[in-house]
């Protein structure tokens, strides 16, 4: 038979809730040549990569990893090892990821309360407090940074709650997917029982693993618990003997994207965590300068803003999938909208990782502009541009990102 | 911080049981510029990926996508979709990863017959039927090519299974994980309701995607069972709203890997399946024949050995992890142990995808020759390479790969 016409991707500036973009070296290291799963020079990048992944989690968890699936399956890993029936959970939800977390523990027999505030509104941390003193949930949930809303839950919050859970003699999951890699993360100190990420957000790897980490007293619940774990491919004590120190074959680890995320991880550690998350900060308040030149506004009230994801309020009147849709065709941008209640009512603009810098901010603001022209809006686009880089510029680069 | 030195592995032949040496065009391709999961070209590409992968499962099943996790995933999502508490399953069991299946089926709440054989012996075909027609299950399931021990099960066995399957009103999984692009899949011929593989073995790809397959009537037992799926991630109903028409978002794909898989795909439409089926048959009849000049036996008998994975028997008095490290150290071969009973018993040598080749076989016959003889046999490499030659040249390219 004759070749084939290889697929040849266009090089689109992604912008939106992730994948995002990703350093040339990461992509290079993808194509390296593939080892077997316990060579031994993949098993000593494996310990590499675990030694990377506490350090930005903030944790000495023995067990932190990265889960052979996308993100999604992070959140199920944690639930699926720590929900068993009849186990009662509190659930914070503000967003569509939140909502996941509640199907998830109601799938593993489950009983769930929610604690509900709207899309784009800070977690009800109080109301979380008193449904845990209330309930002694065995497992509380929530979603650090919101990927649906872009609203971020802060430190002395989920410092709060873990406190409240620990109480409760209940284990504590926090959703990372967002937040890993653009923001200092503290597991241990917060108290987190489990938490899980993704590596398409601040990591800047593309999508496919889901770093993992469970806390020793978490592990030691998954190791007792009565009823078996629904799944085999999730189960930690099986992950744990292929990831720890006895190497022994649990399933098929996918190579090239080990490669990638050691190769993301080696650009994170060259830059520095600090310099990292200022970088994050740096670019996120560039943005909202110049958005509101636009005459654009932020979903999310400040204080609970997340720096790498930043919701942007849809003006009346105005088509949000058709300048959605003239970003990616003319300017070669990829932003996202809304989900669930937000549909159609927002603009989600991710500056993650390798893309969270002023040329994005940039590229980003002329293409909005441009698009919001199209629809008959008049906008001063210069100023726009000159307003995020002044902001950009007046920050110190060594910025406190708190 | 300063750079870091970069990861940079050696290039090892991949002639164990997966994973397998990948085209230089796969490893390419994984690292094109990354696109949103979402991206209008993104989403051609899935529909391509699925159609050729319809066509190497030998299925119209518009179901038929890859999964964003590796073969053991694929298994898990076809017992987390069929099987549920109080399932009758009856699982045959030649190998690990029988074993796994009736693992997986458990963890779901099912009973499960096992119809067992010793490792590196067939499937006990009779005794599946008849326990089938015992037992009316509402789930069958068995390994295609077990690859743990190399034993194939012919196509007339296969629907026979199918066949008591369907009269017994359930349902039949099959694992391909080591079959799949190696030889003539029929899954809508058979009567196969699901089956799973991986991308590392005879697609040729690197390991991180679980191409599955289910019939329309295995989808509709998925839509209307009465208790719901332990897993939101696996869950058939939700994959198929994304890979589907509706391309509702579901998860974020593993995009690279995805490019990687099309890739794979297009060299194997480019070579042409019954070329690349005979192309493994060649491989392997040259490889037996070199071993056995070699002093060496197959575990497997005539009629049942899979082509893609030869399981050799370890002399007495060799130790065969030394031969294993000797071939990795000195001649950058990787090729398996033996797992479970088997361990330190066979050495399984892998021929798949683009290791499917005369140059494979004898660079693992020298190999192997030279470890026996560190080990103080006696062995005559330069026959056992003469007689692999000859039996690869003397068959037909389009030889029948029956």
């Amino acid at each position: 038979m004759s070749e084939r016409l290889a697929f040849s991707p266009s090089e689109i500036l992604l912008l939106g809730p992730g994948p995002s973009p990703v350093h040339p070296r990461v992509l290079a290291a993808q194509s390296a040549p593939v080892l077997g799963h316990l060579d031994p020079e993949f098993v000593a990048l494996m310990d590499r990569v675990q030694a990377d992944l506490r350090s930005v989690f903030g944790t000495n968890n023995p067990f932190t990893l990265p889960i052979s699936a996308t993100g999604s399956a992070g959140m199920e890993a944690c639930i699926v090892n720590l929900a068993q029936p009849g186990t009662n959970c509190v659930v914070g939800v503000h967003g569509v990821f939140g909502e996941r977390m509640v199907d998830l523990c109601e799938r593993q027999g489950g009983t769930v309360h929610v604690v509900r505030s709207d899309y784009g509104k800070p977690l009800d941390v109080e109301r979380m407090l008193q449904t845990i003193r209330e309930q002694k949930p065995g497992l509380v949930a929530f979603v650090h940074a919101e990927t649906s809303t872009g609203v971020l839950t802060p430190d002395d919050e989920v410092r709060a709650i873990a406190r409240a859970t620990h109480e409760a003699d209940g284990y504590l999951i926090l959703d990372c997917v967002t937040s890993l890699g653009g923001r200092r993360m503290a597991l241990d100190d917060w108290g987190v029982d489990a938490a899980y990420s993704g590596t398409q957000k601040c990591l800047g790897v593309p999508p496919g693993l889901s770093p993992v980490s469970f806390s020793d007293r978490a592990m030691q619940a998954a190791r007792d618990r009565p009823s078996r774990c629904t799944s085999w491919y999730l189960d930690v004590n099986l992950l744990g003997g292929y990831w720890g120190g006895e190497r022994k074959y649990h399933h098929t680890a996918p190579i090239s994207a080990v490669y990638g995320l050691a190769a993301g991880l080696d650009l994170v550690f060259e830059e520095g965590l600090e310099a990292r998350f200022a970088r994050h900060v740096r670019a996120a308040r560039a943005l909202i300068a110049g958005i509101e030149v636009l005459g654009l506004s932020p979903l999310v009230e400040t204080g609970y803003r997340t720096p790498m994801l930043t919701s942007v309020n849809v003006p009346d009147g105005i088509d949000a999938k058709a300048v959605m849709q003239h970003l990616r065709a003319v300017h070669k941008i990829e932003i996202g909208g809304g989900l669930g209640s937000l549909a159609g009512k927002i603009w989600r603009i991710g500056l993650m990782g390798h893309g969270a810098r002023l040329t994005s901010v940039l590229r980003v603001l002329s293409g909005l502009g441009d698009a919001l022209q199209r629809q008959g809006e008049t906008r001063d686009v210069t100023e726009a541009l000159r307003m995020a880089e002044a902001v950009h510029d007046a920050q110190d680069r060594t910025d406190s990102p708190a």
